[in-house]
């Protein structure tokens, strides 16, 4: 490569960079933002009782895995009649609240999010952790994987 | 298009379609093979009493997560720690088993693991399910988010 052509592709590199760096980091607050809004979206839909509107945050597949404490629950469908069996009050459903949020984004479609879930009933308080795993869908980011603990 | 580009483009369509979905079944192959060997290498390393074996399968960084019931762990380093302090004796270490295991490939750096775990012990015998997140790093597959819950 002579001085000139060198000299060009510096050029180049000094132009464009932070161009990409920039977008990099627009596009990781974008993803951040979108998947904090299904999280939301979520947390509003239980607290109105509403748990197929909850359920819209998880890809519907037979693919979708639940994880809680020692169980596995596989599929959409079986996740979500397992919540219209567990929480069929609003009393058992309580208010939820979702706390130290933790977005990972690993790639421009797979993120993980991590953070602490706490449930106000009028006779108890359970809580925990979680780790959603989303994968950007063409409905948008949909948690693929579950994984729930308890305090 | 014309009629003689088509015929060319689906040629070449019918032609390198079934070779590319060959190599990523492939790859996909090769990925849970990796994968399954970290996971094999860390029982291997647990059950010979050798927990800085067990951690090689972790990403060696601040930023590895460690998620136990209701406790978060930040940094390869503290999780270390923790396990040598919790199973300071071949006796609480027990023997460890993991079972039921399910690798889904999310992309070829990313991969999910889930399954069980069981440690027998002389007086308990403790299990439950996890989840890894693993990526492909300069060291190979590496463990940078684990969430594990117990019975």
């Amino acid at each position: 490569m002579n001085r000139i052509m060198l000299l060009a592709f510096l050029t180049i590199v000094a132009v464009f960079m932070p161009a990409a760096a920039q977008n990099g980091k627009t596009n990781s607050n974008k993803i951040a933002a979108e998947v904090r809004a299904v999280l939301n979206t979520q947390v509003d839909a239980w607290n109105r009782g509403d748990i197929p509107g909850f359920m819209n945050g998880y890809h519907r597949s037979t693919r979708t895995v639940f994880i809680s404490g020692d169980n596995v629950t596989h599929g959409w469908q079986t996740v979500l009649e397992n919540y219209q069996k567990n929480y069929n009050s609003r009393e058992k459903m309580g208010t939820l609240t979702f706390s130290d949020l933790d977005i990972d984004i690993m790639s421009n479609d797979i993120a993980v999010a991590t953070g602490s879930w706490r449930l106000k009933r009028a006779n108890d308080e359970p809580h925990g952790k979680f780790t959603l795993i989303f994968r950007k869908t063409r409905a948008g980011w949909k948690i693929v994987r579950d994984h729930t603990s308890s305090a």
